[in-house]
């Protein structure tokens, strides 16, 4: 493909985004078709020869969209949020155009600075402890998700634990991992691929009011593993469980790590982002205490994924954990130890350019746009949960500081069940569910720019149309 | 940003892209600036009101293209190529737009089932064994990278050989991980992630000739690490390795494996994509006794990173393996068995739908396009050899199957050395070194779809003139 013809087929495409974006509203939110049907559509075997651009979007029209769920709708309230932006989806745009790599400095310098400067700007723009920044001894860099992060923290963690020797002689003792119940999967699953088994994960109780994780089970556990003569070697804790929006109580929590010297990783996926905004820093309080901590713009913050923020408080010891160098990737600048090669910060050895749909973001919101953004889903939540108050057949199951709201019909969980179904099946809305406290609970998560009053309302009308439904049976 | 806002910031930047692939030829291939320098260019806080499109382009502009490795300049021939083309630009420009998350076939089932059908036409299209279609009980699966897909099966195997305790248990024994010593750094990686640790890795020799495995010394290492009590868990053999592009025995190292039941993985990152010229295939002889297998569609098949392309002969051994179910994604399609989950299949939760760019990529190219593009860059680097070969003053160091070609000047390392550096820094070619069989190696890797005969026969200008320089000293 010629410049010339990208750039007629480019024009093509950014118009039928532009076009799926201002018609997204009329469109299901969920497909109702069974498993196989896009699949049935497609045909077995490539082209052998060559076919339009327009060809492919005329497939993507009959075949592929018809079978998304939109996570971009405004009637898309499922899981976390994980929305974009115009500007996001341009800055990637500019990545995959010029298609550099930036596993080390020298294979593209400007691709390493300019995420070194754009993961200082998000620490000041969240307010996050002097410590995480590059100009001391931390530093930001960008991984996929924040199941990566958790497991590259795992990994310097058991680095730590060992003394040094985990490089070489790999789990060569019984590391423990520490998380509340409600902590999120990723937690166990990087625990597993470190090689500590699920049975190497201490799941700790929590308050059965907050869902936070409880310091005192914390440092009772962590008691009776170094009696067992076992090595406490992470804890977990998150702000803003994916159940509920839970806030683990950071401080507490950091001095139990900092009095046994356990490595504190905190989870911020989805509610790291409400930190842009003053009044909701009470959530990061204790972050000081932490060795990690990440966030996803690619939730909450109008970035596309893939783009988790992760910081340490000290890259030393990250990179001391995850260096390999082979010699075909040797070179001056990195012997000079003057420059940051992140190949040594995450899992994989190559790097997109993804500071771009960052920078292409913060400097189009600017922060002010940004906090406009957060402020605007936790009105939202507050408007609908506001509705649940109003309404005895309804009852939020727990706290909403975020833009999560947890909330059942007051019936036991069968209708619950239905009642996700059948408003789901309406297809203007989508959303999920969790339990708490052993209860069927749905949760409504507010997170993409188009969400208005009115979306938010609709959903409500659904939910209490198809409440009657459900009562009167 | 409003859908019109972003079409209209979508065709300049659009525009940007054509330009700048239009002019590449013209810039340096690499910065000669400082570490510092884009930093130091860069303000040090993040603006407070937004800024327009524009600005961001021309700060792209003055401070961020001049700092870049131009990766796609056709004048680049380091590392391997990591080559991208327009069509694999609109299919991620579309993957950006549409926002959407494929973690479960009930999140997108469209962003699932595409990703299916193109691994099998994927699979067709480089005759892999048939116990690797989706049809059957195998599949693939879109890594970030190999480094991925050697970390997956890495813990597949471990699965495998703890007889199904892994999971649970942890490391709680000394299992072993084989591959030569041209294996790429990344199986180190993979196995220190996993807690095997360095200690784990088994190096094995190569034959002095062709750089690849011997698999006699193999056997002769699994049976010293059986008969110390160790568990050998899996072994790599690489089609292609990154420093000269040898091509290991699969089919004498996957007798041996089939023999000891250890999981073969085969690393074909960057070799690969030769399998799509039927008269390339003896590369992959021995194929059927993998266990699982990787090429990267982001190195030599024009499409983007990040897009690594895995297959298992058995799927069920890797999600049983991976697998971790909280309730907050449990879902009725997942329940009834008929669906792929894909984040079962990978390290992260989240997933982006990356299946679009190889859409684009395989209709725009069909089977004939790509093969031409294959045949060009063995063509191209047959000629850079034969100049060699003709030239007294230099010599081949390995044969060159694909698109590499490793020599050296016939001189000492620190001429070769210097060769390289005085190359480089013209500006005009970028090259990359590696040491084979002790000795500093000069590597010509042929990739980008801009790359033709006089950009090589300029390289090869650039290295005479610079070795009677040399030479003369």
């Amino acid at each position: 493909m010629t410049p010339d013809e990208f750039r007629r087929a480019g024009h093509a495409v950014v118009d039928w985004i532009a076009d799926y974006w201002a018609t997204l509203e009329q469109r299901p939110v969920t497909p109702a078709d069974p498993p196989g049907t896009v699949a049935a559509a497609l045909p077995a075997t490539p082209p052998t020869a060559g076919e339009p651009v327009e060809a492919v979007l005329a497939d993507l029209d009959a075949i592929v969209v018809p079978g998304l769920t939109h996570w971009q709708h405004p009637g898309f309230f499922g899981y976390f949020p994980a929305n974009t932006s115009g500007p996001s989806v341009l800055g990637d745009l500019v990545s995959s155009g010029l298609g550099v790599q930036g596993m080390l400095w020298a294979t593209s310098p400007a691709c390493t600075e300019l995420e070194t400067v754009l993961m200082d700007w998000l620490a000041q723009l969240l307010d996050l402890p002097s410590r995480f920044r590059s100009t001391g001894a931390g530093g930001g860099v960008i991984q996929d998700s924040a199941s990566s992060a958790t497991l590259v923290a795992t990994l310097a963690a058991l680095h730590r634990a060992s003394g040094g020797r985990w490089r070489e002689t790999g789990i060569d003792r019984r590391y423990r991992a520490y998380t509340s119940t409600h902590g999120h999967s990723s937690i166990e699953k990087a625990a597993r691929i470190a090689g500590l088994g699920s049975d190497g994960v201490r799941a700790i109780e929590v308050d059965p009011e907050t869902q936070a994780l409880r310091p005192a089970a914390l440092r009772a556990a962590i008691e009776a593993d170094l009696a067992a003569g076992d090595v406490p070697a992470i804890v977990v804790a998150t702000i803003g469980t994916t159940s509920t929006t839970a806030v683990d109580p950071v401080a507490e929590i950091g001095a139990v790590c900092a009095e046994y010297g356990i490595w504190l990783h905190v989870d911020a996926a989805y509610a790291g982002a409400a930190a842009v905004c003053p009044e909701l820093r009470w959530s990061h309080n204790g972050l000081e205490y932490a060795d990690s901590y990440c966030f996803d713009p690619h939730k909450w913050l109008l970035t596309g994924f893939d783009c988790d923020a992760f910081w340490v408080a000290d890259r030393g010891e990250l990179v001391e954990a995850l260096t390999v160098l082979p010699e075909f990737l040797r070179n001056a600048a990195s012997e000079s130890g003057a420059v940051i090669d992140y190949r040594d910060w995450q899992v994989p050895l190559g790097r997109r350019f993804r500071a771009l749909k960052l920078w292409f973001v913060l400097r189009w919101y600017g922060v002010e746009g940004l906090r406009a953004h957060i402020r605007s889903g936790v009105a939202l939540a507050a408007r609908f949960a506001d509705r649940i108050r109003a309404d005895d057949r309804f009852e939020l199951a727990a706290a909403h500081p975020f833009s999560l709201v947890c909330f059942r019909l007051c019936a036991d969980d069968d209708a619950n069940t239905e009642l996700l179904t059948r408003i789901n099946r309406t297809g203007r809305v989508h959303l999920t569910h969790t339990r708490v406290a052993g209860r069927y609970t749905l949760r409504l998560a507010v997170g993409s720019p188009q969400t208005t009053e009115r979306h938010v309302d609709e959903a409500w009308t659904l939910l209490v149309d198809t409440a009657d439904e459900l009562l009167a049976r």
